[in-house]
């Protein structure tokens, strides 16, 4: 009973739904930079795939010059890459919509980061050569279900703009944080799209396809849609670009406080750019203060953020975060409602009693 | 990397706070009529504590005409009794309460059972004897720290009044589900205190003492009281017997659904008496129909139910349970407010879409 594993105090993943798994980061409780594989945030469409590698082969096909035929080996002695990415579920923070949006309910942790490796795309489509008239590239994973909605077998597949697909930092990852990437992050191959939202980056590559018109799929062209109407689909237009956004990790919301010195810190981030700065109001939004920014502004990370506050009176404080990134934008006061509920990124706030 | 194991889909504790460890069960995830022991709800108001149970003895002292001073052996030794109790924290639900109230934001996991084995209260203190004029019997846990309220150091101390003391089914256990109690738990010896709210059920026993007079401590007299007012004392009550209660594991609040046939299922549970009905309303509270109750209705665990509900058209509905125990207790409209948050036990509701 001596054993010292006993007094070990750590966060778990949180679960909003089991069948399929979709379990958010603890994101107020990570300290680090990088995410352990064990607490970054799992968001599946359908059950796991039954996968077996011994005969596994990545096709490369379609309107290309060399179709190929990649074993994992052909894969792993390419060129590598190694980036440090965000992965956000374009649905992080859904439960913070008002009105009230249907679907998993996620708080702030449906965010993670962490250290990838791969060959990046563009090095197997210049192998595979590419024809003339290719617009998109399809990417299709191993993972496959019913859609209830529309009563039909679909494997989660998800199509790039040539533009995107070509860009040298689009990697097929293969590990993460310096460890083979796993099972339930998509092993063996991984699509890692920086700036995007996380349904880009699908798991379990099955087959790379490049094509000459746009992909229609339901994860491309009904699901991950913007749709800013309740009862119409009017002025729909795809998810992509991660917005700029923050998260305060502490204090916690809703915490009791003693008077005095309290760090407020957190995590913003963005899809194209940087964060240039972090404003923190702790008068409901009043006035602001810069933030001190710790992370290098270069890159595909969060910048950890931090703000030391004097409590001096006691009462009760509403505390905003506010990030404006390198192409001056910046966080809402209102979110950008829509119907399925993603890409909310409104000034991030809490609640404290000082007493 | 055909391990089986990695297909496993599990859901964890949710972490409110790590210092101290507060996280809670995932109710709506929970299977089994008992929680395992990894997921059962850990409430702590101070860090661990440091013990070493080479020299462990127990001392039960205060008006008692033999102090006695007893090994592990000896009260391992003694006759024992097993119970299935349920432990509710007396913050469950807290983040529900409108005004909302500062504090750990505990949702509708604050909440666990199992099966307790231990020895009565009762047979140590007819050991050690009662001497006349006691009135409450004190129990000291080794968990111990500054309360910056105060300012000054207290170890988690409570009392019991004479009666709840000695009934035979307060017991000091020391296994939980046919294993050794765990550390988290209290190991070797936590008290249980079947009906009440968990704060009674100390652990880490330390000494217990029988007094004269009411105990007074800040885990008395000031938490564990209902203070109806926000800006004054007045009419503060403490908090003991559970509220009636239930709460809907299915489905999950807010999902998306297909029309046909669903299964409503939860858990309902009281302090006093036994849950005599649970009823269930589809259409936000004007119409009610019986769950099926499926536990027998004794001892301390609490109900499961289900509902067969037809979900025919299309649209968003709102359900809700309301339970009412033997003594004719039922759940209110609105929850009973008060300043520190306890007892919440509004009739349990979530909204679903159908589809």
């Amino acid at each position: 009973m001596d054993d010292p594993k006993q007094y070990v105090v750590k966060p778990y993943l949180v679960t909003r739904r089991l069948q399929p798994e979709n379990q958010e980061t603890p994101i107020q409780f990570i300290e680090n930079d990088i995410i352990h594989n064990s607490l970054f945030y799992r968001r599946n469409h359908f059950s796991y795939p039954k996968l077996t590698y011994s005969n596994y082969f990545l096709p490369i096909n379609g309107l290309v010059t060399t179709p190929l035929l990649l074993s994992m080996q052909n894969i792993l002695q390419l060129p590598s890459k190694t980036l440090e990415v965000v992965l956000e579920c374009s649905g992080n923070k859904r439960s913070l919509f008002e009105p009230k949006v249907f679907g998993e309910q996620w708080e702030k942790g449906a965010i993670s980061q962490g250290v990838w490796k791969g060959v990046p795309l563009v090095t197997l489509l210049e192998f595979s050569g590419i024809m003339e008239g290719a617009k998109e590239v399809v990417v299709e994973g191993y993972d496959v279900g019913i859609r209830t909605d529309l009563d039909k077998s679909f494997s989660y597949t998800r199509s790039l703009p040539l533009e995107k697909a070509l860009h040298p930092d689009t990697i097929i990852a293969y590990k993460f944080n310096n460890q083979p990437l796993s099972f339930k992050h998509g092993f063996p191959f991984r699509l890692i799209v920086p700036q995007w939202y996380g349904m880009a980056s699908v798991k379990w590559i099955k087959q790379i396809s490049v094509i000459g018109s746009h992909f229609t799929g339901p994860f491309q062209d009904t699901d991950y849609m913007y749709y800013p109407n309740q009862n119409n689909d009017n002025d729909a237009h795809p998810v992509s670009t991660m917005n700029v956004n923050t998260t305060i990790q502490k204090p916690l919301d809703m915490a009791r406080l003693n008077s005095g010195k309290h760090v407020i810190k957190g995590i913003a981030w963005t899809g194209k750019g940087y964060i240039k700065k972090v404003e923190i109001s702790t008068d409901n939004g009043s006035t602001w203060s810069n933030a001190k920014v710790r992370e290098p502004i270069s890159g595909y990370k969060w910048a950890c953020w931090s703000y030391e506050w004097s409590a001096a009176e006691k009462g009760i404080y509403t505390i905003k975060s506010k990030a404006t990134d390198s192409y001056g934008q910046t966080q809402p006061i209102k979110p950008y409602w829509n119907r399925k509920g993603y890409g909310y990124n409104a000034i991030d706030q809490i609640k404290v009693k000082i007493e």
